[in-house]
């Protein structure tokens, strides 16, 4: 449960927008109590922004990404290789040696920036990577900022389970990071300036709805796996449970679980790493005897699954996956799989053209424009509460149909039909999803992702 | 080389569409040599079909494919499972065992039958696996039969690089298999009357134009990684490859390779197992010193690469991938990554007559049939020297653009910028493609494949 910073007014979180305000401050503060707060620095208040209160954390987690030139050297760094092996190594695989070190420098300055001003301000600083980053971290802190790219920012969210708890994302590399989900890139160099803001109350804040998931069936497996770090392996991973399972007899049904993660972008079901024909399922197979490790890609397979839209009527389908996003990601994967090509829309205009029934002349500006009001309306408000599906690269044969490609809803339910698949959170985090078990997917408004829009 | 069976009439190769003769019959045999040999059976002729010599093989090599059953059973089988636990280990993880056991009985029945008919036609049989299927089996065969699916004609022309071996596909389960490369589904269980017009010459051959690849630049690794069965772990497989070019120095830009594999539906390039952002690169480390084996899924990304395009100008894109395929492959994955859905025809024209001009009322039939043409665009004949390039999910912001999304081509030169990324042949077969790396990809009429069209 997380504790409560003290208010400086009424709750933010009882916006019209939004439900139960937040848990840990039904009950405001009396006011002499947090002006001392505030004064001291100390569990300072949540202002509404906008006019109203400051900003003003004395306890800042700061999440920073993984550079590229880091990734080569862990990867590595098994065989003990020097710097100039490494450098010869990258050199050999073709890479760019100088150039993912010069990106590295770029960022661990920018990083540099933003923690030395959080420390002018005399606030304590924590600074994490990916794998010191955790919950309790978040708890933690007053506030969690995110020092990469919108990469950094899921990770950063992941372990925020807390509507009054703000995340805040720098964009370090701007020249190579788009930062949609990352404070205006002026800021990643005057980073002082967007404190003032906050302090001043200049900013207002937003919230970024999210999905929760929901698992039931026989023989589910509610253990997250995180795909970007991982120590066991994942036959032994999956035969552990097994195992365990197998000797408990718990082989019953089991009812719906609350997966304990939040989607900011996206929820992904499709067969494991499914990049539909080339799929590999990873089977790791350890020979005890020789202690020879070995793994097997087994042949690539669609996902096969069956969907129910806000409580509709199920439907097989097959497909290379099934992305179900927020406001947030609609500008993410969910965009790219959706999206139009002007190309494409030239070539629909002219069929209809042959059938004699466009007035306009086909000229380039024509099409642009039904390609841009067809690709928009595929984006929309992080703050909204609705989700929007979209089925990738459906397969419709004989056996399998897709009446609607996609669509916004309240709540998707998905079961699978799969041999090998998973549920893939943000990219990051993958739930197994295999023949049987039940996925219930929607937003809860409790789960929102406070972030902040800094006034001009 | 291949050993070249005897001609009834004069090679079949020699065909309009087609340049070289095949290399192996460029001197047609003395007639009473080939008679007799026909009369042997043994290297029976190549005839020309379509009412000339018919076709009549002596030694057959049968490509069985692996059932889902003996897939969960193989993979379970280090476990030492019975075939009851086996039963409730997939009840567990709620999966059909009956289903599977049923699924694989009728493969299993219509394999015999295949089998059971050449052998009653003094025909001599290898029936193999994917496991013990190669080239030299593929060469001692006068044809090969692949009985699965689609998958499993891939798996069967993979080993074949003469042009005058003909590959046919069986399907062993019609209901749950497309099988768009096997015979019609009626000969599933009448194979022999496929064999009588094999015979009678009461078929035409057809040429499946397939793609080959050119490996160059630094640091390339022309190993091919086989996805459906691999031994050795990935790390030590890189790294072996990698110790063995530290050691000799071999530092220098190479020259084109011509990769040992050719492609019957498509080459996808993209990051390894790329789902976009939910890539995940398997690096496989072992600890050698507690023999405790590991691995760990590192972040996802887009694939980053430059394309030229029948020698165009370089253009530097980053997308989920790009998929090139043949006309076979058209109808494959190819098709699904760009085939435009009813209700996005339908969204684009309702934009266009908002715009006042539409003629026709946006009744459901019209969307239809313009969906229908524009998706029926996409396929093109088997044959056809000429390769379809799509960008799949590409992303346009300040730095990458798409001038096309997808086109036809007879050359495609691509150039990765990616971190671990791979060209996947058939989603079967995949090549290290990182950053330096530099594909050239072409149809040469010289590999295409023959197979065959039976008369009605």
């Amino acid at each position: 449960m997380p504790r409560g910073p003290a208010l400086l007014r009424g709750c933010p979180c009882a916006s019209p927008l939004l439900l139960p305000p937040c848990r840990a401050l039904a009950l405001p503060l009396p006011l002499p109590r947090a002006l001392a707060a505030a004064g001291r620095g100390r569990g300072a208040g949540l202002g509404s922004g906008g006019g109203g209160g400051g900003f003003r954390p004395s306890r800042v987690v700061v999440v920073a990404k993984t550079t590229r030139y880091e990734f080569e050297q862990q990867r590595y760094r098994f065989a003990g290789l020097s710097e100039d092996d490494l450098r010869q190594l990258l050199a050999l695989k073709g890479s760019n040696y100088s150039g993912l070190l010069e990106r590295h420098h770029i960022h661990t300055k920018n990083v540099e920036h933003v923690v030395d001003s959080l420390r002018n301000e005399r606030i304590e600083v924590r600074l994490v990577k990916r794998r010191e980053y955790n919950e309790e971290t978040a708890q933690w802190a007053d506030a969690v900022i995110s020092a990469g790219g919108d990469g950094t920012m899921l990770l950063a969210a992941s372990k925020v389970f807390d509507r009054c708890k703000p995340v805040i994302g720098v964009n370090t590399d701007p020249e190579r990071s788009e930062g949609h989900l990352c404070l205006p890139v002026r800021y990643t160099h005057s980073f002082p300036d967007a404190l003032q803001k906050l302090y001043r109350g200049e900013f207002r804040w937003q919230w970024r709805q999210r999905i929760r998931l929901y698992l039931e069936g026989t023989g589910i497996n509610p253990t997250p796996v995180d795909l970007h770090e991982q120590q066991l392996s994942q036959e032994q991973h999956s035969w552990a449970h097994i195992n365990g399972r197998f000797q408990d007899q718990r082989s019953e049904i089991s009812g719906p679980h609350l997966l304990p993660v939040r989607a900011l972008n996206e929820v992904f079901i499709g067969e494991s790493l499914s990049s539909r024909y080339a799929v590999c399922s990873v089977l790791f197979r350890v020979n005890y005897k020789s202690c020879k490790p070995s793994f097997k890609f087994s042949l690539h397979r669609a996902s096969y699954y069956e969907i129910s839209v806000d409580d509709g009527p199920w439907e097989k389908q097959k497909s290379s996956g099934l992305n179900v996003c927020t406001g947030t990601g609609s500008k993410a994967w969910s965009y790219n799989i959706n999206k139009v090509a002007n190309q494409a829309v030239e070539e629909i205009l002219k069929i209809v053209k042959k059938h004699g029934s466009l007035n306009l002349p086909l000229n380039r500006e024509f099409i642009q424009k039904v390609t841009n009001e067809y690709n928009d309306s595929l984006l929309y408000s992080p703050e909204e509460p609705k989700m929007f599906f979209s089925i990738r690269e459906p397969i419709v044969n004989r056996v399998f149909s897709s009446s609607r490609q996609r669509g916004f809803s309240s709540k998707v339910c998905v079961r699978s039909r799969c041999w090998d698949a998973c549920m893939v959170v943000d990219g990051g985090t993958s739930f197994e999803f295999n023949d049987g078990a039940v996925a219930s997917i929607l937003i809860d408004t409790e789960d929102a992702l406070r972030t902040v829009l800094l006034e001009d």
